[in-house]
């Protein structure tokens, strides 16, 4: 890599300001074939900026947040989407099902039957669920995972029905209160393979599973059902709002090799999300966000899959 | 409880401002019979001054830390607190396993085994080891955990020989990457389960393991490797600083009765240690913390013993 630092030089990473360590890949580099943006990375982006400034990173693929779809309107961003050739590599979010009145239940179910629609009707086959967290004043840990176990048996049907896999994201214990119950990877396939692989599966997220004892196991273990394999970094010290608490690949403490490896060997060939929360790469200018995660991917990620 | 209100009225918990809901126990009440601060919990107190705080609250038993017990010396402090009539419940701490270069290596052994030395001299039968996190720039977490188990290897003779118990803590996962590798209670007893029971053992802090899939199973099976129990809670928001981020039981998301019944059914016989890691509980005048996590502990935990 030091060969390329005249031409590196010349751009920063963000949000370390960083010089660049590889130059950034161009447009139709086959090594930008499976990277896909995860409009989460790129927050203050509406859907029409994320899908044009994925078309000129060369950048062929996008993770859909609800909201923004919304404010979209499905046909427009569909057509939008199709007509800039991209494909949808997931659908966020589903899920929030620990809520435990039956009328919030059944406002839960129907969302996520609305969140499956859309899936559809953006051709993308996956749809990402976050479990959730403790209703309010709740400490039946144990109860709320019981609550996701039943919900999600309610979308496998139509879920097959419309095409489109859902995929329960295990996410890291610091959010088990407030935000998702699922834990390790390891509880998400005990849940998952009570139904059939080919509509239950699981994300694999860097940033919440990267700590699990024997995750390299687990990610053999769910092979097939790995519906989505996202990537961000481990970074500290964590920055106040654990909400925003990911980092940039190669920032931080993850072994992305290792991981990415064992995700490669378990079967998976889908497209690879970067998906990063955090304030200052959403204060940077959104073209150099994506500059930077693909310099990362393929310094970092890519020659592991 | 209600029952209690006008004499509780008087007291305002710390740090929620909020009404005493319980009158605080009086010393001699022998609700409090097992009841320990951890000095961590009075973080501004000298030693001197937690020894004293307890003894005005009746509270019989004292985890003792070592860079306080550094600072009033060694013969002094064991003086003091023989003097004073208290328990050392244990010794915190040992640990910092992760180190990789052969002298900070052997630094840390001897770290450990002045910590056995003083645990001896305490009359304290516990070490709690904090296993260590990532060196700086290392990526490789199962190298790290691997050096954790040879360093607890390492330590069991001389454990043995000073009549003093290893306690393995597992760190909740939000500890990873910068001071505890180990990461469940699961784990901790795959580690522990090399040694002799009357040795090594584990700590069972409900901050770290509350979260943790299988835990009631996973404290069963840890039975009579349970050498210390520390009870503190899960808030949310998570306050900025992490290390800092532990809450007073009974104001956040931890149940206390599922946790410490388990515990006591495992054979548990031990002091209860409260170790809170919090500003705001630091800010606050050490008598008037005393008095709430005695309360609290008196509602919230010692009931299911």
């Amino acid at each position: 890599m030091t060969g390329t630092a005249p031409a590196a030089a010349r751009e920063l990473d963000v949000p370390s300001g960083a010089p660049a360590r590889v130059p950034t890949p161009e447009p139709g580099d086959p090594r930008l074939a499976r990277l896909s943006l995860n409009q989460r990375t790129t927050a203050r982006w509406s859907l029409r900026e994320a899908v044009d400034g994925c078309v000129a990173a060369g950048i062929g693929s996008i993770g859909v947040w609800r909201e923004p779809l919304a404010e979209a309107g499905l046909d427009t961003a569909a057509r939008m989407i199709r007509d800039a050739g991209l494909r949808v590599s997931s659908l966020c979010r589903g899920g929030f099902f620990t809520v435990s009145e039956p009328s919030a239940r059944a406002a839960a179910h129907a969302e996520n039957i609305a969140a499956l629609d859309e899936a559809a009707a953006l051709g993308c086959d996956t749809l990402v669920l976050v479990p959730g967290g403790l209703p309010e004043g709740d400490r039946d840990l144990a109860g709320a995972r019981q609550r996701v176990a039943e919900a999600v048996a309610e979308l496998v049907a139509p879920a097959r029905a419309r095409g489109v896999r859902l995929g329960i994201e295990p996410m890291h214990p610091i959010f088990a209160a407030d935000r998702g119950v699922i834990s390790t990877l390891a509880q998400a396939l005990d849940l998952a393979e009570q139904h059939p692989a080919d509509v239950v599966g699981v994300v694999v997220d860097t940033f919440h599973v990267w700590w699990e004892p024997g995750v390299l196991d687990q990610i053999a273990r769910a092979g097939r059902r790995i519906v989505s394999y996202q990537v961000c970094e481990w970074i500290t010290p964590l920055p106040a709002d654990t909400l925003l608490s990911r980092g940039m690949m190669g920032d931080g403490h993850i072994d992305f090799r290792t991981l990415t490896r064992a995700v490669a060997a378990a079967g998976y060939t889908g497209d690879v999300e970067v998906e990063i929360f955090n304030a200052d790469v959403w204060a940077a200018p959104g073209a150099a966000v994506l500059a930077t995660m693909a310099r990362r991917y393929v310094e970092i990620v890519e020659p592991h899959l």
